[in-house]
């Protein structure tokens, strides 16, 4: 596995399909720099063509989840020396490609939970103006957006923005595997699908996101894993899936 | 009437504009059959045209609402004999045929109600994955698609799924029925556009869904209903459209 | 500053850079008639280009924030006497000059909040049905639509047609005001950028969104008030950015 | 074979795969009647499932293609009486068929090929400005909706609207059958998967067109046809293909 | 009339419906000032608004179209003074005000035919990189763009960017006039329909640009214009039509 | 510089800013190998960053252009073994691979004139019905990829799929370095502006892509260059552009 300076991937239980991609700079909270946008889209394709990995679990180190971009990230990104063109053309291409880090959890065809404790600052905005309204509604992304306020797990809960809150560390860790174990159980060809059927169809009409999932499944639908989840269900038993 | 092996259509009340449509192989819990498939858009074309008709309301007979898709359905759609290429376009005809039944609902210029009770089981992915992230957000459609867990009546509420939760199957009926009477007795005309500008600003941006209903409203507006609900507002009675 | 026959523009702390835009016309509680739609868009482009204004309060004279279009205005719209098609064509434009003056709320650079107490009847619909599905979500969208009921601002808030909700008239004035002079204090060229790449991405494909907001900010981030922002959060003082 | 009043279906040669679809009202220069919206959809529907038709000729009987739409269609369809918001939507409705039948052209997965000769002229406007201005440019579209003038069959291929220009009516069916059996002779999974990614593609962005190319083809391209293409290549021989 | 320095509106024959615009700066060669980008929109809405006027027939005065942006109306935009983020913001508005002028020939109703002489340079890119590959496929667009060339009017022909060629000013003034003035003698709901229809769906999938004009058609079809033209074709006399 | 098997990379003229990307793989008259479609991006990278490179001159060594893909490349696509619903997977990703390397001609900035003689056979169809149809219209687009057939340079000129036909390979090589260094000598930040502005308006709507390019000027319009290219204009001299 490679060397990672601002990540960590292990795995709790072996055999579990369960991979954890940790933020791993805990001395300063887990801050954005320069060596994680390098690294993390690097991390995720490294999870993607792993066989052994079926769920990716993401967290942070230490009691907070991220502090969000690092002051030199920032300061670099934001270098206006030079002629004004040029410098505004190499910072739009740097932009592109801080957001491509972001967006690499898209990427990965493997779904990606994030648990998160403590802070959790976004990373400056790539991706988040783009992303929030269909979360959580054009009005409640307006009025976060604009106030930059805080809020609390239980608020970005009722927001549709996490799936569930959690009473303790402890119970956000083990709740959080009982979800990631129950996905890496099922289809890797239905749960990778689902993801890329549901990214695809973001930014198409109703009329093509129904042809392209007809399409899709055309291809998908007749494998293995869908006779071992028939026969499994008439059997009563828990259904196995070769990897992908 | 047509004569249906899997659906029910008939008025509990004559004259309320109100048809109930009902899912009707009580034995298989309305799990759904390629008769199913044929019938339900005959259906929903037969409710469309008939001036009647003001409002449908969609139930299940017996304890639960639909118990998903038929296993034999499925069994037939994923026949893999024969050539790769040529099972692979049959099936994605065959999906396509499958999807057009289930949006027969939106095809049908009528608004149709789900009185939902027990159990609700979606039929394979026939459209959810691209209806769901507009209903109730992209991450609770994410989660919901990836765990295929259970939710509650009461959690479908809290995410926009449905729109009221009633305690009993007796208040169910009474709400929903309700409802439809109070739908029922509005504009043909108002309601039909309603529905079509809505489905049709779905897909459309900003300005092309404010242009759209201008172009709409121009053809459509100044007919008699406008006339006799303005009217029926000044003198504070009731106003009466004639069919549509 | 202009004189207006349905509006009033005016400052209740001078230097606050909130103004507030008052629908002025208590008799009618504040329904929409022909001069608000010529008056409102004229304002906003006003207040648009006012360097002083720096967010801008929507409000109510009187104990309701509006009693929906008037009825004249209506009557004006829908005169269908003459060459049938020629009527249609002349209605489809006021349509749209109606829909133009609600849409000035987003062609204004700058937020807008709206303080709402009493009633809150929509103009006709000039934008609803495009607008609110995005809003509150596609299946509320359509029960709000079709039934038309009322509903209660407990219930919007819930829905996330409004971010919050207070216990009384004097609580709404200072609540409204405290956000709008928070936001007020913060980086103009942040939040009309803020605002506008919001807006942009409704209509864009994420990639689209992605590239759109890396292109304004390669104009935009490397100003004054990137350098103010990062020297006060370093020096743990206030900001003060220069007008825009 | 079904029986049609405007319509004639035929093989001149029984085993080419190339079938005749012939507009067939010479004493009205095969203008286009009521009837012959209801039949066109149905004649295409047919010879879409008839495994035997690899591609559809379409042309008229006598010495013109097309007169236009029949005056009694046209009449028929504007009808205003009764209340005016009523009979615009049912003109709708009625466009949106007389619209339906024309786009059976491109539901039909099979290649069509049109072979015109003396007038051809459209069946009003149910989708030539849609069409226009993708096959002849924008400006061309413009100039030639907005002048409605004649143009010649050299002009036509001049403009990119017709592929081909013939001297005679004995060329032009000698052309246009070699084209048609050289088509005809082709793998029907590579014919009907171009002619169907091509009006896919139309509407959609080229990443959601590469896309969906490549889902397209990882369900249809591992077939017989394609190991039947390579092998006759190598081997120098042409190629047999099963019927779809 | 209104007073304008840079252009000039009149007509040739009062009764025939169409309007000259003419660019009027014939010492700078018509180059386009920022007193034009202010006017231009102002006679587009005139005419537009002008029940009198057809078609507008644009042209430039002394020997030459247009020498494109003046270099003043350049300097002015670009100033890059002061705050750098600021003037970036304040550059784009301009920018989009210069654009807009240019779109005015879109918003106008009206049809806009340009007769144009001697030299035809654009008036920097204010939508040509948007509009061009519609009109001339965008491997031309590319290779006119990237090579700022000039080319001939009987290239453009060939390009599809002009309608005709004529062989002296003479001919042109004649060839214009006539086409011009058959469109101002066709009924004026049926051009401005034309124009408006097929500039919406230049945007739009074909799906919603067929039910877009059906829809227009079901509010502007059924006037007194498809009388006259039905009873005129029949009684094989000229249709005359009341104004727009 | 990289060493490739497939490719070669070259300057005729060192200060000319024109680097030539030349298919080299004479033997097998540059058929697209496995090899190719993993360098061919690399090499675009590599001369996107590369600030000496402004034009990319694309050409094939010996007597044709390319001879299309290479079969061992499809029969390592097309592998069927093993499941049905993973080796469709693993297939699509495969096609996205290739499709990509061609797409690179798109991701690097700068401009790429490719330079053909003798054979010119398409990749398979990694982009073809995506892109054809802008370039040639939907007509010509359908008629080629349906019929497969050869067309000439001449006629291709005539579809607009490329830009000038050259009498021989001097006059071909004179012309396209001509073309390259007038290319070249422009100002960078204006060419692949435009080059990126172009690109990116395909996908969007009219409206969209105006906003676009506004923006993007706002960014780089106020440059070096822009100053440089008003000077040298009013100097009546050649403009001098720093490298991007």
């Amino acid at each position: 596995m490679e060397h990672y300076r601002t990540l960590r991937i292990f795995q709790k239980s072996p055999n579990s399909g369960v991979f954890h991609l940790n933020l791993n700079r805990q001395s300063q909270r887990n801050a954005l720099s320069r060596d994680f946008f390098t690294e993390f889209p690097i991390a995720f394709q490294s999870l993607d063509q792993n066989p052994n990995a079926s769920v990716i679990l993401l967290s942070g180190t230490g009691d907070h989840f991220c502090s969000g971009i690092d002051i030199n990230t920032l300061n670099s990104t934001a270098d206006d020396s030079g002629d004004r063109g040029r410098s505004g053309e190499k910072l739009r291409r740097d932009i592109k490609f801080l957001q491509d880090a972001i967006t690499a959890i898209e990427r990965c065809r493997k779904p990606v939970i994030a648990a998160i404790k403590g802070a959790c600052i976004g990373g400056a905005d790539l991706g988040t103006l783009q992303r929030l309204p269909g979360i959580v509604g054009f009005g409640n992304a307006m009025e976060l957006a604009l106030t930059g306020r805080r809020f609390s797990g239980q608020e970005a809960k009722e927001l549709g923005l996490v799936s569930r809150v959690f009473g303790s560390k402890e119970e956000l860790d083990e709740g959080v595997r009982i979800i990631a174990e129950g996905i890496a159980a099922k289809s890797p060809l239905a749960v990778t699908g689902t993801k890329a059927v549901l990214l695809r169809s973001r930014d198409a009409s109703l009329e093509q996101g129904l042809d392209y999932v007809a399409t899709w499944n055309s291809a998908m639908l007749l494998s293995e894993d869908l006779r071992e989840a028939v026969s499994a269900h008439l059997q009563k038993r828990k259904p196995t899936f070769s990897k992908l």
